[in-house]
């Protein structure tokens, strides 16, 4: 009790400064592109002209690094032990806060956003794998901006690899610690050697994904460049593009190695590492991955006959439409390759709903995952047994196991608070001017880490004309869907604060 | 268990006669008020005239009469103890179907309706107290058809308030055990005596509040035709009007009626029982009417400051508007005084919202309940509370006593069941071709009893065009709302048929 009366600040902050050293040294990494497509001169380097983005990278990159480096070196001695889990939810809601507004400034220092708002909305869209995009004309923007912008997924999403399956489990949000329980080396008790070695067996999966698709695309004769942006947005299941109209200009081979690869990011990581040590079984067992490919499979069926038999669309394009929409909008990537909102109506209300699915649990994917949607299925049909045999004890089962109350609790409250936030979020944003679809949709999009909404947010517009206000709380809609809401919220309640 | 292991199927076809015989009184007591305003002569006993409706009435309530009394003679030999749980779950789901499809048959007769779809959308619309109409001329309607539609409301009232504060504590459906527990003479041992005794007082209340509304009324300057059907709209939350433009033509005076009288059927009718006891105590410490009073009042103030400032409503006139519709909404009976869907974007989304609200349990409102909603934000809240001291039992406390595990689970359930009946029912309308908005309106104001919805279905347009198969749909959503799911629900799980 003693040891978590106080709050560790020393600890916040050196892990903080860590964090942002990290994120200098990646900034710094996209000078590479910068120099490459727009070779570096005297006179290129200035500040606040969108033609040139290499002093503002570098510029940003070497204070972020500066920063980082001072907070981590005057709180360095201390001991690794003295984090609870206090300091750990702390830590979690402020490293992505602190890497979105400091990730802002090269948008700022290029002149690429016309404010601060527009530039922390996008890297908040990006470190938290959204893909919701300020830019209208995405195009001519410079390289190095570009690749940083969808960087900025890839960051985020090797954070929600490691967060999901090594750290919410320990701090005991949303019945994370049973989702992900058969992940190897994961106990409850010790926290710090089993993240580090968690996360370097996961980031190697992440890592070599990310290559693989990288190369297929090349082979596919996309640019590196392009390859590589669109690797990124993929597997952090982001949605940045480097093209204004997203993927629906590239060739139908391109289209299906990112359908493949978007449905391989929304899986749980831990699925993959069996893979490799080949224990098919339990993924063949796995009731999620079911779940996810059913749903996945169903969608996209029927809205293909729905656009072969009601807009004639040839019956190749159609499926392809079909299943990469869908994949892209369960997996929450936000890819567009068709603007859904031109199909038949209950094709795109298809869509919309398939917004509140999302991935598995342990994937780059946000939402409510599907693991979640499998147990208030099973928990509602139980409960009508429940009325009839009001004495019986009937637990929900999970591949087998029965699930204790309070996890099944906790995921009925995850599932109401996050129809609460959706309904109070809508009706802010309706308080802002936007009519019904676009609030509900842009919304819908933001808590899901998903991207493209419906009306005027929707596949081929974008959030560039909400006003300011919407893209701040738009922002923190974002951050709560990705942080499973528990991490935030708690944040929110006093009882947090009291000793 | 023997005495459960076989449906007694004698008791319900027992209670079904009793329903009909019921039906077919109320159905010859319209003959009255057709025969004033349309003198009956020779000529004038036709069917399938619209202009004509004795002979159609007359016939429907004896025919109707002639089976109840049928079915109750063969089966009244039968013992009352005999009826078990399951009769009872399966009784009141049969018993909305069954009226509605027999109460149905005046409109198909008198040639006003131009199928039985719509006869019977219109007639399950009316007993669920719904008001969703397919009428597109009202006031063409000949009166008897008028004021029998109007009497399809009050008897669903009278239903519900049995079924909320009688029969579902006993069957243990949605909690209403506790909700209701204050009601003198209730305890779910004992079936048959008590619901006779607490149906008798509480429809005395609902009789002389229904009294008191048509007086009030008249004395505002409406025929005692015209206060009488809008009396039977209000107390049971209903809303079918007598005009084309529902209550907006009426005077102020009576529009602020209507207000009061919908807010006070809107109130569990156990609070009007203590009222008149003078135990006022009890009122004002009761949580649900709080948070019902507070809802209405902060909404209506956000809509007339929005139409006062936004729209340059006169103030006396935004308030009112404001107040009656958010209170007609609330309390879910869908009369409707402004068309609220040219308000400014928040002030009608912010109206959508609260058709998920519904009035108090034990009232003649429909919907999720306010005191579903009060436990739901509550068990929010102390769920964060459980995730930081994972150790401690925090149980959710309501009008100062705890709530069991079991019953928030139930509210849990509840509220997740109805947003996925929301969900997939407004996917299968968008099947059928409704637009979006049209789509999740006429679903929520479906399962929550409103009537009037959003788009096409509208405050000032109806149901009139959708397609059959969406009308028979959206009655069963009426009857699944109106019967708190659970009831309905059961029956179509298989548990429930095995011995």
């Amino acid at each position: 009790m003693a040891r978590t009366s106080k709050i560790n600040l020393n600890a916040i902050l050196k892990i903080t400064g860590l964090l942002l050293m990290i994120e200098g040294l990646f900034m710094l990494s996209c000078l590479g592109f910068s120099a490459w497509y727009s070779p570096v001169s005297l006179s290129s380097l200035v500040l606040f002209n969108p033609a040139y983005d290499f002093l503002p990278l570098l510029v940003s990159g070497i204070v972020i690094l500066i920063i980082g480096w001072s907070l981590w070196l005057m709180n360095r001695k201390l001991d690794q032990n003295s984090i609870g889990k206090r300091e750990g939810y702390i830590i979690v809601s402020a490293a992505w806060v602190i890497i979105s507004l400091f990730g802002a400034i090269p948008f700022v220092l290029s002149g690429t956003t016309p404010s601060y708002t527009d530039a922390f909305f996008e890297t908040m869209s990006g470190f938290t794998t959204t893909g919701a995009s300020i830019f209208t004309d995405i195009e001519a923007l410079p390289a190095g901006i570009l690749f940083w912008r969808s960087m900025t997924h890839w960051i985020g999403g090797m954070g929600i690899i490691v967060l999901s399956l090594a750290i919410l489990p320990i701090l005991g949000i949303g019945g994370m610690q049973l989702f992900v329980a058969e992940v190897p080396g994961i106990t409850p008790d010790k926290i710090h050697p089993r993240i580090t070695q968690t996360a370097k067996r996961l980031w190697l999966i992440y890592v070599a994904l990310t290559f693989a698709q990288t190369l297929l695309l090349i082979l596919g004769g996309m640019s590196a460049f392009d390859a590589l942006c669109h690797a990124f947005g993929t597997m952090a299941t982001g949605g940045f593009s480097t093209k204004n109209d997203s993927v629906a200009g590239f060739s139908p081979y391109i289209q299906y190695i990112i359908i493949l690869f978007m449905f391989l990011a929304g899986v749980n990581f831990s699925l993959h590492y069996f893979a490799i040590k080949g224990k098919f079984s339990k993924i063949l067992q796995n009731e999620e991955l079911r779940l996810y490919s059913v749903i996945i499979l169903v969608s996209a069926l029927f809205i293909s006959l729905g656009l072969i038999f009601m807009q004639g669309t040839p019956v190749e394009k159609a499926i392809r439409d079909a299943l990469f929409q869908v994949v892209s909008i369960v997996t929450t990537t936000g890819f567009v390759s068709s603007d859904y909102l031109l199909w038949p109506f209950f094709a795109w209300f298809l869509i919309f709903l398939l917004m509140f699915t999302g991935g598995c649990a342990g994937s780059t994917g946000g939402g409510i995952k599907m693991v979640r949607i499998n147990l208030l299925f099973k928990n509602s049909l139980l409960e009508l047994k429940r009325i009839i045999h009001p004495q019986a004890i009937l637990p929900v089962r999970l591949n087998g196991k029965s699930i204790s109350q309070e996890i099944i609790f906790n995921v009925l409250a995850f599932f109401l608070i996050y129809i609460i936030i959706f309904a109070f979020g809508s009706l802010l944003m309706s308080f802002m001017g936007l009519e019904f679809e676009s609030a509900v949709g842009a919304v819908a999009a933001s808590l899901g880490n998903i991207g493209p909404g419906l009306g005027t947010v929707g596949p081929v517009l974008n959030y560039s004309q909400i006003p300011d206000a919407g893209k701040w709380a738009l922002a923190f809609f974002m951050m709560l869907g990705r942080l499973e809401l528990f991490t935030v919220l708690i944040l929110l309640s006093p009882t947090f604060w009291k000793k």
